[in-house]
């Protein structure tokens, strides 16, 4: 990875395009690098002016004559590409262009961005942008763009796609007081992009949890590598946008990125330990959630409020948010007791009364908090005449300072008059929300985020692939290949199976009745006939499968009904000949299957299979790129299709290390050969000391850049 | 129903409890009754005093010698009862009992509870209460409460279940200045419950839209009756809490109420045409669209933005609330065109670029407003340079005037530097929110409530059911009762569902082999023999099953290998005998059956039946009473099992008809007869000229209460 360091600390900045004029985005942001508090070097460059600012100012880059770590470019588009070559020449480290007219205007603009980053590559520069607000580090200080005004310092890195989003954000974020390391305008990203600088802030001392806006992914495959090693060090929350059909054809309109489907991004996002939100008050939310509070060790809440009603919404949103009710243990419930009324409720959620002081919420929050049961504690106070909101809030900030592995979140339910205690609270880093639910959802993706802690501290491992045949699929791809057909025929499909050890029912073409009689006595009875032909999709429609032949007798008539049924239904088709079978015992049906995603590679598919895998879609996803053993178990149990192979009403379990072994072959043959662009095995019967494919389908593309 | 008429709008209203010491609530409710400048008569009612803030004080009711409509009563709960009565012989005709102490609190109080409702009907009174907060109207206006302060002036009406809950949403409803028609606490809902408030604010001319909160249903039968009636006037919005397991504990635990299975209220809302509200912020969104916006058409949003990235996400919400993106016209287009810069989309979002000002809004607004596909449009507008918050706020007030069918909202995305368009928004009734995905949410809300309207605008019919014969079952029942059996036997239960018409394998009892031999003859092979015995649950597991019996002989030998094997397996066990069935040819697999909710009665179940029913859970769910023919065929469509009937990859589509009727039969059964808790129609094989139940199971019960 490149280091970014002086990106975002730099030595020195120039401002390509520096005026002096305030309408100007080079008069903002000359302002904002010195109002920002920037204690290094600040080249104006301009041909017409002096100085800006109290600067110096420089005809071009190239007369300043110093090192120059950082060159803004707020010039014409047309002149963009002359300033970044001067920029190279003169040895900038980093082009962050602010400049608009590339990529996001169409084909002129297209070929305009693919010169700059040819010239940023010649001259080892890196650039940000095009089409960018700039950058923001509070901690440096730097501002580099045309954002007015200056973050709050805080522990958040916000990266953006879209330049609007963050300077809505930033506007936003000041008005509700939230802190930031930094800000991150990434435009078009023809060079660094979130990968860059997810990364760089996952090296950032400053920062504590990393969040993200982004429309598509650049480069799957490395943002698969980088971001999984990012998210072990710090919380990486993204929104990404787009994820409806309606939703993809805007966001391509918009940047003239091609997205993946949604599907993969979820699965890639889950894989890596990226925590997703779902909308902008997530984001947030969650922001705010990882930056004040610990990671918790589970995920069982404590509730303490002084009503009941909002106790029990509070605990419904606790189940729909995948959380459970702390149960206490004896001591706690003793304490509760002794110190509360008779009347109050001493089990979770603990009902202090509408009557309570600060002392009650005190001894009740201190005594939950105390026990191992809980680990995250939820504060709700509604207002009622005695009701002391500042200074319940300061003996949970207390409180907070002394418990501090476990989570506290706080409900304010009311108006003005809790404002102060609310604020109170936010200063002390406990979040204070107006309703509860939020508070929990929040707390939810803390739990997901401590739970792929706790799954990378185990360790993983990458399963175990012996005998593999890389040499009989190329050999048998050959052909395929020779011909330029898309889809592999059965005993094509079934002999690369084999050659990656994934188990199927043999198949073999017989090209006579006689051969197929022969090949039926080798396979065993009862045989499945099916014509062989790279024309036919759907072979029973035409009279092209027959199963359950027991005899030779059988096979040869089936072979003669077959061909005479598709020569008269479909005449002149070819046919290669008829696939032999033998008829398998029947088991749980399911399917395994890959589908190659333009982002993110090989996707694996399990589930329930045969005439349900459409109708019920009881289907788990993961990326083949990586995937370790202990993914593909939990991709298995997570389907429902898990409750019936695990042994279901007294059946025998299926081998589910059988499954296991299949999809890590599939997941193998994906990536060693780029060109399969599908794989069926539909149905794969379980069986309890095995598991069989009937049926393989492989299709191909010849497209070099899916490659 | 009863009129509450002079409940909200009383002439006079005393206060028994009053006082002169600020301390007390009997001191506030009188100052609120004060200040919310009531314009009948007050009555304090305290034998220690002699007037309170300028009233006349009285001894006791019965000395005020004037016709009294409410009596707030706010005295020690042992003294309630008394002063209860002397109400009733005075002749008043509403009591809000705000003292507490009753069912709340345990037995004692249950027992008070109960002698206070005999006390108001033996005096026809009605009560609110006990344990209130009290009741407001702003129209009246009346404030007899004890909630610092008054409502601002609206058309929202709120109803909750909830004391606590309701003070703080009164507190924080000021603070953001949203106004309400009335305030109700129901406390106890020992008399009045939400089924009367609902009912009377559907009556109020100054009420538009009904929110309630609540933990359970008083009466399930009174609430399908009246509240589906109430929702063909107004939007009724519930926030039902103690949807989920461990928050069912903490309602009871805090109404002793005893709740229902919180998906029997899932279906008995949308039945009714309740907007269910998943959480508090939802409730208040809600509220505020159907407050301030026409009902729409349809479900197609058009949006218009100044920026790429909010835009997709609007986007992406729009698919995740159901709703539609509108396709604009030509002329839309053209209009566009016309009026954007040449970079702008035209396309749905529009989007009028980061310069825009107000012209650029107002002119697409209107353009998109007034194109025929759209149903609803949604503004977003992020700050940047030349951004006109208010200015552009002040248009799509004057738009919404102008297009009075189309609900508008906006997302001001941004700090403090929109907060004056925002309020400029809010003021003319356009919800403005921070970030889109809110509006989008209760934008789905108004969709749904829409298309209830015009589903009862179509008007529904009841199924028609022919050939019952209830004697028939009451007859089978005889038996079953007289033995306090729980479970019918299986030729019982068939028996049961012929009489009533519902398509079952016909069983018959044999009780030698050579009568099973018989009446295999008569019902035709194969056979299947099932013992029958009213302690075999799991018939298979004992060997008490045998299928594909082709001859007499072979049922004889049946019936002797069942008697053997379950003889020696479960010596001792009462045998009926064996049951005798014609075994069916296979088809779809369904599952139809019925359990009993305490709260509103049969709930009727449809889906994939088979080992399917609990692996994949496809099932739904209607309620028995009232049950329309366009409600069954709308419970058979939602299932995923319908793409399988309805004709799958070719194959014949099933009898729809037939299990409509089944399903309308089954409705009839439970409602006929209370004391059947459950009926089970597993497996029931739909074939394309029929569908055909394989096996019966129906439980009963004696507990007189269920009943």
């Amino acid at each position: 990875m490149s280091d970014l360091h002086s990106l975002f600390n730099p030595d020195s900045i120039a401002v390509i395009g520096a005026s002096n004029n305030k309408e100007k985005i080079g008069f903002v942001i000359m302002e904002n690098i010195q109002n920002s508090g920037f204690q290094g070097k600040v080249y104006p460059v301009n041909p017409r002016e002096k100085e800006i600012l109290g600067y110096t100012c420089y005809t071009s880059i190239g007369k300043i004559g110093q090192p120059v770590d950082v060159a803004v470019i707020s010039v014409p588009a047309q002149l963009s590409l002359d300033v970044a070559r001067e920029c190279g020449e003169s040895g900038v480290k980093f082009l962050v262009v602010v400049t608009a007219g590339f990529k996001e205007i169409g084909d002129e603009g297209l070929k305009r961005e693919k010169e700059l980053l040819k010239i940023c590559r010649q001259h080892k520069m890196r650039m940000v942008g095009p089409n960018v607000v700039g950058i923001m580090d509070t901690h440096t200080p730097a501002n580099a763009s045309f954002a007015e005004g200056f973050p709050k310092q805080g522990e958040i890195a916000f990266i953006s796609q879209s330049g609007a989003m963050l300077l809505a954000i930033f506007d936003w974020s000041r008005s509700v007081g939230l802190g930031f390391s930094r800000f991150v305008s990434m435009g078009n990203k023809a060079d660094l992009n979130e990968v860059d600088f997810i990364w760089s802030a996952a090296q950032d001392p400053n920062t504590r949890v990393i969040l993200c806006y982004i429309e598509d992914v650049a480069d799957g495959k490395r943002f698969l590598d980088v971001v999984s090693e990012a998210c072990k060090k710090k919380p990486v929350i993204i929104l990404k946008s787009g994820t409806s059909q309606a939703g993809a054809r805007a966001a391509s309109s918009h940047t003239g990125a091609l997205a993946g489907s949604d599907l993969a991004y979820d699965t890639a996002f889950r894989q890596c330990g990226v925590i997703r939100a779902e909308t902008m008050s997530d984001l947030f939310d969650l922001a705010v959630a990882f930056v004040s509070q610990p990671i918790p060790a589970g995920n069982h809440v404590a509730i303490v409020t002084n009503s009941g009603g909002p106790g029990i919404i509070a605990t419904d949103s606790v189940e729909r948010n995948g959380l459970r009710m702390a149960r206490f243990g004896k001591d706690t419930i003793e304490t509760l007791r002794n110190a509360l009324p008779a009347e109050a409720n001493l089990y979770n959620p603990v009902d202090v009364l509408g009557d309570a002081r600060t002392d009650r919420y005190s001894v009740s929050l201190e005594a939950v908090l105390a026990d191992e049961n809980t680990d995250c504690a939820l504060v709700l106070l509604s207002p009622a005449a005695v009701t002391e909101p500042v200074k319940t809030a300061q003996v949970i900030s207390s409180l907070r300072e002394r418990f501090t592995k476990k989570p506290i979140f706080a409900a304010y339910m009311g108006g003005e008059g809790l404002a102060e205690g609310c604020q109170v609270l936010t200063n002390s880093g406990v979040p204070c929300f107006t309703f509860p639910e939020p508070a929990l959802k929040s707390f939810s993706g803390m739990v997901r985020f401590a739970a792929l802690q706790r799954k990378l501290a185990r360790g993983q491992q990458l399963p175990k692939i012996n005998n593999i045949d890389q040499r009989a699929v190329k050999a048998t791809f050959y052909d395929v290949l020779k011909e330029r057909r898309l889809v592999l025929l059965g005993n094509e499909a079934t002999s690369v199976a084999e050659a990656y050890g994934i188990p199927v029912a043999p198949v073999r073409l017989a090209t006579s009745p006689e051969e197929a009689a022969e090949l039926a006595d080798k396979l065993g009875y009862p045989a499945v006939l099916k014509v062989a032909s790279p024309k036919i999709m759907h072979k029973t429609d035409v009279g092209g499968v027959k199963i359950g032949l027991e005899t030779r007798d059988e096979v040869m008539e089936g072979y003669h009904a077959i061909m005479n049924s598709v020569r008269r239904l479909m005449p002149g088709t070819p046919i290669y000949g008829i696939e032999v079978q033998k008829m398998m015992p029947k088991g749980d049906e399911l399917i395994i299957g890959m589908s190659r995603d333009v982002q993110f590679g090989p996707l694996l598919a399990f589930g329930l299979g045969g005439i349900y895998v459409n109708l019920l879609k009881d289907v788990s996803f993961r990326l083949a790129a990586g995937l370790t053993l202990e993914e593909i178990e939990e991709m298995i149990a997570e389907t429902k299709a898990y409750s019936l192979i695990r042994g279901y009403r007294g059946s025998k379990p299926a081998d589910i290390g059988a499954l296991v072994q299949t999809l890590a072959r599939v997941a193998r043959l994906s990536l060693d050969f780029p060109e399969i662009t599908e794989i069926d095995l539909n149905p794969v019967i379980a069986y309890p000391d095995s598991a069989v494919a009937l049926d393989v389908k492989i299709t191909v593309s010849y497209d070099e850049n899916e490659v």
